[in-house]
């Protein structure tokens, strides 16, 4: 039993080559795969089926379709549940007709990036469920792994979720150590004013609600609510009254979410989603 | 308390330069840290220390100090734990004296390399202690996070773990499919010896029992022992009988790896330790 | 005469190396300088200066400077006048001691980068003293030399303007074709909405006072007012009445700017700030 | 009205893919195109046309169609005017079916190139037909954007001039500071036929008509007179009487460039052609 | 009069791409074909084909195919003798249709890959015969050219070599100075074991009997025997007594190999194979 | 007993970086050196030469260099014999002094790339040796390793070779199919000098007087005399009369070289110094 939604998220094709071009570089060396090679005919041929071996929101089609298509460019790769889609425990992700050799050298390759992104959207999606109907809003941090934020930022919003900045590029910030050297945060909003391009937007972290007052007299757009509990969040909630975008943050766990977002605020931003799920688990299971 | 290990371990320097390098390059991509360089001057300097919030085995102090010497060639960075030595929660794992742009540009890609590996040593020391005595190693598989397998594997090696092969081109591993396409055993054997250097040793996986012996009547280096259960492990030691080295692997966890080691195999292979991890998690301490 | 900024603006360190070690092997290839290795002893010393053959506003030294000590690590280069300074006609910009050789290999090398990005600094400074006193900013588009993007920006910047999006991926900006595409400005936003974080601003383009109402329902951060005349331009302004941020643009020159910035608009974003600026004209000066 | 010559120029293949890729990232960066990624669906397909806003000579299609092909591979791309040719302002230079979001995402990217080197082409054919009919060919310097220099290059050539040395590495130009580092013109030249294959030419940079008598005693292939008086020039031309290939430089204008050529010099180089073209304006006009 | 084996082997193709790419960059440079592109029109093709000078075994046809292909895609290359095949003197390889150009501009790299390759499996095929019937496998070292170590001993596989290790990284090989920094043998093969996986073979090289006496004291997998004459080795293979596996090395030459291989050791490696092969000679002939 | 030159060529550094980190990361792979890694104290030091097992010139001391200082940056690397140098057998080269470790992993990437470039240059001595005295220079071919050229050219240059075209870039050859295309020289010619610089020289291949009576007639650089016998070009020298470069080409062979060059030829180019040199032998000696 699964679920595909009308119009799957995409990865940049640049960025699919790429990463699956290095994976199948670092998993092949310079030798290749010394057991296939030796023993499989090059034109052999076999059909196989990845399998879900627990339920879960699917995403990293595209990589893992790569992996393949990279050993054998004539690949027929067949998806069954599309990035976003839901696959049951046992159920078919996608199936697969290819040489021998791709399926047997590609295969972990392409397991791997499923199982992480997939990993990365199930957790997601069960973050997105707890706070379903709160209108709240679960977005990922920058602890992600280090080469592979795009595809994990990706995988975020397949899950449901939102991304809050790709890196220290996007946006700005703003956190207890820069308004301490700047001497202040009138300062410190003052230079970014001065340097930042109109589309850029100004989030200020604050851990009280004295900070919070103090921010709210400038023009920002956002403030990251940094590990207040539930009875601060309300009432920073209340005093932002709707003017800029509230967000929580610190230790959120999938049991104390809902309560979070009970409390008003927009966002939630969670670093477990990119730094501690766990691999969707998943198989290549051959045609008898 | 903490207590580091005479001999460390180190990544080799060319790695730990180009992961360090693609990781700030993704976290800052053209701009740079918007919010630091417009509020932060240039010549501002600072002290910190990267603190443990949970106990643990710490593995990536080099990429962690890269990643600042990187932004700030005098950053002063010294090693309260080096890489193998466990931190208790609360304790300090470094000291860092820096230019206040490098530390605060440089944080989340330190601590994310930290957190990664470190998280990955402390799981890999949980399963060699759970098997203490019993003379069993703990190894890494291939589920390794892509891009990243050099250094996932290089925490295992930290945490007391041993590596599995890194890739498909360093050792032979015959798995069932390759039997099947090369018409039996004998004759996959037969292709893998013509092609393969004196230096390659050869695995055959085996499911059962029947397997094994058939497996046995080659002269091969190791078996794999695919989701036995204990009985069937014990009785696989036996009739091997320390003529090849024998690994157990396929759903291995915390709570059964003991009672896996008491029957005697020498190698269990932990895909866990590299697909799921969770973080250690840690934090950048400012001084007041 | 020539004048420097307090706090003079910085390019990434890693942007500056790998731009200066591409531009070195496009003028070296495999042969290097056939010319100057041939001729010059490797120990020879010399003494030179860069000079302004026109008055303009510097930006890029740390390119100038990173391309002679990639040639020279022992280089000294000293800057007269600073990133953001003003420099007169025939004055100096800096001073370099360096390996003759490194100086005649990567002069042009360094002037390249000098007066392009000098240019660019000269040409927005003018812009920006143009609407001195209006309040308007002037801003750069993403008509940029391929691959120079994050220089040029910089460039902009240094001249005293600010950055328009970096590009597709750091902010949204909605025009003609993806109303029409999505059927309306409405569902246009509903989808953007959805899968847009917090911290994304988003602009809409409008032709028309028309088209200005209709954006002027939606909860948008900034329209970009395309291709108005002053007379439409004011209505605009008047329109918006400070909701949202204001940017005029198309086909903005140095001599109609004013009168435009005199509209109210916040923000004038112009084209030809990177697509077509002049290179400010410097040369090495070499001491008798 | 255009005019396409019959054997157009090409840039040799692995450029364009190299410069296209490295510029759809700089545009792309990790998120892609977060505007036409949400709103358009994926196999929304439109027409488009790339239509001149000026007069002038049509360079770099080659780089426009790579980056629309990268995005959509099916990319039906149609040259009305190919390089080389000329376009009239308002007219087509290019005709496009290809998805939407391919035409959303890839305009920018195709015109900054073909902006730029059509620019380049523009201007250098405006300085071939300054001269035309006295016998001198224009040539571009190493004047070059940093990164782009063989693309300018080929605009240069496309528009009907030729080439100077393409870099250090491939041809010998000696100036002032080697003569007097070298000890003198001798000293300089033998030390380069000691080390120079004979596929290398050799120019000699001369100031003075009596630097230029000098350099005449040698076996030399071209002597560059640099910043001569069109009286001056005249005399060295006569000096020359043919025995080496002449070439004038230094502050070139298309209003003195007839002057010029009207001496009788072979080759007159011009650094304008590629460190300040303006860019030939164009737009990609969508089908009602 | 030429012999193709039924089982070619085969290069990675990522490999192949890769090293092919580079190859042909390295020939073209900025401007490309400079006679090539000049003279002969886009569109003309030509036939040709690749004739052996000398008699020999074929290696590279991979590289030798994707050379053309990458200046044509639609090139036909129709291999006569495939990979691992002998070529009479005068002999055809391979025939080719592709545009005229993709072949005047492709050759120089096609062949010189086919040369160093096909030299190298022919000087391997020499030394395998050498040593026909005596049980003895020739292999390769790491004295191979920098950056073609993956081409080279696939080359040696090619012409019925076997492959020592590749690099540091896939097996260990303990040498004197290892030793002798580790206090003795014992205390080397005590560090080794303990951070060694259970799929590196451990060789230790010896120079004399009682050295090797004392590493048959420990559980090790092969003996390398450095420099023996052929009395000592033959000793040495008796004390060894098929417990691990014999290798001699050392100034090995096709004039003395057999007669080593008589001492009854298992492998024979080559330095000559790699380090100073002789290119197999070889034109691209033309139809008339 | 050696003799070093007063003024050593050197190669561009970059080029020297990025070859010895292409080598050390063929050799270390993902996992480094694993013997040396588990035996030897990271701080450990040692000192070692390099000495020569035969006698020859020495060429590539850079690459040797920057290995070891690439494992080990405070490695100190004493040249006995510089590159140009003779060294005799038994010969010192360098001494070194670094960390042990950086001694055992840089060992055999130091002496490949100095084997194989000391190969050459030695070869290209002994061809310079043998046409002492007779004018003619020994010029190399583009039959050099892929991915080395510039390496093995530099090695030619330091033999007292000199180089032929580095690529198809940097000067016109016109060969036999080139003519056949273009329908006849006259019409090749026209082509490229309406394409090409005036720095670019043209060198026409010609296999038969009547050929070379042709070219002749043309305004050319040089002419490539091919496989012609003794006689034969000894009346193309004399038919060319010093109008244009002569070079020979074409199975030159050390023993006939000389005889070649008594026909007055200015340039005889030989594939073989870089296509199959021997590698000069040496070792790393370690001190007692």
């Amino acid at each position: 039993m699964s679920e595909t939604p009308p119009f799957p998220l995409r990865l940049p094709p640049l960025l699919v080559e790429r990463a699956v071009s290095a994976a199948l570089e670092e998993d092949l060396g310079l030798a290749g795969d010394v057991t296939t090679d030796a023993i499989i005919p090059a034109d052999a041929k076999s059909e196989a089926a990845i399998v879900a071996r627990q339920a879960g929101v699917v995403a990293g089609l595209d990589l893992a379709e790569a992996a393949f298509r990279a050993l054998d460019p004539a690949t027929r790769f067949t998806r069954i549940v599309d990035d976003g889609g839901k696959v049951a425990e046992g159920g078919t992700i996608a199936e697969i007709s290819a040489k021998t050799r791709a399926l047997l050298t590609g295969e972990r390759t392409a397991l791997n990036f499923l199982g992480r992104l997939s990993g990365i959207a199930t957790l997601t999606a069960a973050f997105v469920a707890a706070v379903e109907g709160t209108g709240a809003r679960i977005a990922c941090t920058r602890k992600t792994t280090p080469g592979l934020r795009a595809l994990e930022k990706y995988a975020v919003r397949t899950g449901g979720g939102v991304n809050h900045r790709f890196g220290l590029y996007d946006a700005v910030l703003v956190k207890d150590n820069h308004i301490a050297a700047a001497g202040g945060l009138a300062n410190a909003l003052r230079s970014l004013r001065a340097r930042s391009g109109h589309l850029v937007r100004i989030e200020v972290e604050v851990d009280t609600l004295d900070q919070l007052e103090e921010a709210l007299r400038f023009p920002i757009d956002a403030v990251l609510l940094d590990n207040m509990d539930v009875g601060t969040l309300k009432k920073a909630v209340k005093l932002v009254a709707g003017r800029v975008v509230t967000e929580a943050s610190g230790g959120v766990a999938l049991e104390t979410v809902r309560e979070i977002a009970s409390t008003g605020v927009e966002v939630i931003s969670v670093g477990a989603l990119t730094h501690s799920p766990r691999n969707l688990d998943s198989s290549l299971e051959w045609e008898a």
